[in-house]
């Protein structure tokens, strides 16, 4: 259903922009693993609105709130439902966009398709429907911190044009060396150069997309399941899911395709005493199946829809008029995206763990 | 589950490179549907290897046999089984792989994942399993031109590093444009240009791969259900289920990072008694819903796995080995990918046609 | 996934018996409905405990909060949040059941299958669980009323051995005859027999169980998905997924078997315009497809397994024990049961018109 | 989907009776398996037509052909396509049958619900569709086999109303016992009487139904996903979605509604060093999961609505006509059915373990 995520490992999020409050639910939780909202704070406060001076100012504690599954501070295997109230809603900011239809965001399309909408900052296509995804997102890399451990980290490779140099080759790093900075790049120069770049189109009112890249290591070789639920699959799936996302790429990705195979093909050897590879253009997926090694990949996000600059749309009629941003946004998305991204690769990857769980352990033969 | 795709459309795929026969069984699919095997064949032939000096050379004659769900010429509701028997297996040309793990196929992580492999031709992992795919995807597109007529059309625009101008700003080809070269790239000169590199390539035992762009006219606005399930979160999720693929983007995909919103954005227009888009850089959706525009997607295909050049790897036990590919394979994947791209496209849109009816035309409020 | 059901109008439950809330999540609402908590809180109040002197004296207002995808009075399209806070928990009431396993009910089977239970009030293996299940319900009653109307009657025809004499032929009851009375039997003097049976065994700390029928009217031809989601079959499963329940049978049910199929079947007659039965022993489902006929069926519940009275059992280390019930029930569930039973015939018949909808109205052929 | 049954091992069903051919694909079947179609056979031998005097007189070998996801006689996780032929297929009889309903039959609802029908024996309706669920079955039940041992064993109780005396507390018969007799009773007096029965309405033309119990031992505790998902839920649910069925209880079931709770509740006691009950009432599911004691269920089956006696109808425009049954028919369903509810239960059970491993043996908290 088109709320819902997971195959076995299952979330359901629900809520609005500004409505009452936002929320998941989580069925198939394994049971008996400690959970507190301890655990899940910490990944809403990187989410958040008013984090630092280039993210929207909206004033949210976005505290998470467990509701049911969790009992003497562990899961029972019951579903687990969680919850935020909104806090900061002013829907009144937004009274002209009950008019007229934002360019390149959603308020047309949900006319179009449900002949109603909650036009009030976007309604159920606002970015603040991802705080049930984050919320859920902690459960599953608590779980896969305690199963490997598997490390997941999500970084800022690219702001408008300034990325980190091609073939960089940057080193895993930690979330203290992603978070030195509000812009969520490791490196500290490129770091900087991005900051300047969103204050200077922020100032104009205008905003910057960028990239994403996440990297997951420690992850055992079978998860993914072919032919469909391939693992990268669900993960551009997961990526592509996500507000403002264009395009995904695994492992080499576009850039793989100027290669010709002899140069492409990623060699076997001995590795540890494991099977591995001595490179690792396949991104750590070969068949839709991880194969022990690294899994990585970019996600593109455009620049935010919503600018500080008059454009030209048309009304709910379909007569032409103009409309200047207003509600408070982001002038570049990216930087509260990374714990996203990190949230939905972590639910594919405890999804597929349970699947090949199921399939691989549950009989003897 | 894993060899299921959709949600109201549903396919099942079965069948190996080598096994017996390769199949699809359809559920869901509307009553009332004039159908014969001939609606099928079509798209098969243009799947099927031997097609031309740039592909495999194998022999199948791919005819495929309704087993059920038509009666008088029409569907009846019930599930639709189609067959292809495989009829040129020559498994004996694989018995190397038994021991071996070809680099950046799926042996080792089959392996891995089932603690068993039908390594004859990569089995399940081969791209012979699309072959139930195209069927499938005949009948949906089948449906689709019906109803619109939605057009839906795939073509090569890059192989290796030959590529249609970026900013081409090409027409939507017809199909007997995209099939007038082998290549199925509907320039010419670009096209000749192809073919020759693939020829060099293959000369040398090596491969390449490329992108294909895929369009789509017609649609009407509405189609899409987010949060998950966005259109553009299927069509990805459908393409890199698809062997060899290595990346997606949706209209200005990752190009679109490198520009402002003020840039990015499309303006509302009235448009021939509708409301449209001044300029397409979403890509026909929006908020994970399509406008009515002109959806179209690249995907990036990595260079063929199997080359004819000697390569390290190692064997079951992991000791290092060295493999030579055998077998019949295209020094390039993507002209025969052009039909399947085409397909996974019609399912995911179909599916999403016979959503949003559900939700939408069911009852009246 | 095991707290969700429903395959287009899908709900998810959630919440324990003595945890902080109970509440359901509805994914696939039609837009444009029009719904206020006021819709709702009848049917829950016909659920809750405390009614009468035959039920539970545990205090619950169960007020319902619409958290998310209504906008102005009509929903959205987006998933429809709803949640009732528990007020009148008494935890400690349960002390014993933590060391002890009640007969017949899920604490020894929740343990073995998960490691861990909620002891408290049988945690989510409570009938309080059933309050999202009645909320989402009465969101499905509504759309059936808007729709035919449709209209859905559940009523107790047995408790014990006391029951509506077989072949009574009752006529369709209204809410107000089902409610005269707090055992929800429409004819009187059995009602007031019924009472008289619940006091005497609550006098005695032990209980009963007994049937409810349920009755459809104004439901339209066409409803049901063989093979397997055959509408009698979601419906069993429905009722059978609910505590207590034991059987289930449609029409004819398990006295049919003892027809010959020349007494059994139903002919077709012309009727009022269309195509209907001369009888109905089919229960209005032939096939697995709705007639357009009533559909009835019947449903087992099983005495309340708290009971006041010593019970042998063992502990959590298998060692001999004795119990005797505490907490607040029911002495008998059936007259609470009544709105559930009605619920889950209303989620079902949705679901099943939406899915017939989508096959059937998406295209035209 | 309406053709698949099953979360995880999952199965979708395809054929018409007059069709080319009816079959089944497995997919999620555990790799590692050995499976040939000799593990098969049999299970379609014991449901084919033409075995005995009280069955059907059509002809079919049922030969079973495995095309895919065998590898050297194991498994190999991938899907298991498994094709019927239809050899005995006489669409000519069921000439009458394109203009006219047949009581109690499913051409009208067919109709009404698709448009179209194929009315050559019942086209999707027949019984010749559970083809495919045996054979499935059949894997399932090899699985079970070979993990607990789990032993599943159905048999006929009662046709029309001659019946094992109740509370007869019969043991559990072998395989050979049940199939002693064609009408696949255990108790050879009872078998004699009922099939004197069967032979009576014969001669007649006219038809009966009865009674299967199924029992299953040897599961362990903990299968079984609640809310929804609760193992007797499932039961029901394959049960009623068979041809014919009208009812399903399990344990003490309907009558199991006339004793108290104090007479109703399964004491808890130690039990070969495992925690038992005294007492069987709940039919080994408690809160909707296994127990570790023997479950079982009854299941109601209808006459066959097929008789050789001229019954009122009306035709494909609503007017009144008679038609008289032809083709080839059961007077009684139940003997062919056993090994169908064998299936039934068998692929209900592996799903479940394979959900419960999935959500219990994924990780270790």
């Amino acid at each position: 259903m088109p709320n819902s995520f997971g195959t076995l490992f299952r979330i359901t999020t629900w809520g609005e922009s500004h409505g009452a409050a936002v929320g998941v639910v989580i069925d198939g939780c394994p049971p008996r693993l400690p959970l507190s909202e301890g655990d899940i704070q910490g990944d809403l406060d990187r989410r958040k609105p008013g984090q630092s001076d280039i993210t929207s100012p909206r004033k949210e504690k976005d505290k998470v709130e467990i509701l049911s599954g969790v009992f003497e501070g562990r899961t029972t295997g019951a579903p687990v439902s969680m919850l935020v109230r909104n806090s900061d809603a002013r829907p009144g900011a937004y009274d002209e966009m009950r008019e007229k239809f934002r360019p390149s965001h959603a308020d047309f399309t949900y006319q179009a398709k449900y002949g109603i909408r909650d036009h009030r900052g976007g309604g159920r296509s606002s970015a603040r429907e991802t705080v049930g995804r984050v919320a859920a997102g902690a459960v599953a890399r608590k779980i896969l911190a305690l199963a490997g451990p598997v490390e997941i980290r999500a970084y800022v490779t690219r702001i408008h044009d300034i990325g980190i140099p091609p073939g960089h080759g940057e080193p895993f790093p930690s979330v203290a060396e992603v978070d030195m900075t509000p812009v969520r790049c490791p490196d500290p120069a490129t770091a900087a150069a991005m900051i300047r770049r969103i204050e200077e189109v922020r100032a104009k009112g205008d905003s910057v997309g960028g990239v994403i890249r996440c990297r997951v290591r420690g992850l055992p070789a079978g998860l993914g399941e072919p032919v469909f639920d391939r693992l990268e699959a669900d993960l551009a799936k997961a990526m592509l899911s996500l507000p403002a996302t264009k395009g995904f790429e695994i492992g080499s990705g576009f850039a793989g395709t100027l290669l010709k195979g002899s140069e492409h093909n990623d060699p076997y050897v001995p590795k540890e005493g494991r099977i591995g590879t001595a490179t690792n253009r396949s991104g750590g997926i070969q068949g839709g199946i991880s194969n022990g090694e690294e899994v990585f990949f970019n996600v593109a996000f455009k620049p935010t829809a919503t600018i500080m600059i008059a454009q030209a749309t048309v009304d709910n009629e379909g007569r032409p008029a103009e409309l200047t941003g207003r509600g408070r946004h982001d002038p570049c998305v990216l930087p509260r995206a990374v714990p996203i991204v990190e949230a939905m690769t972590a639910l594919v990857l405890v999804d597929h763990w349970m699947r090949n769980s199921a399939q691989n352990k549950a009989f003897k033969f």
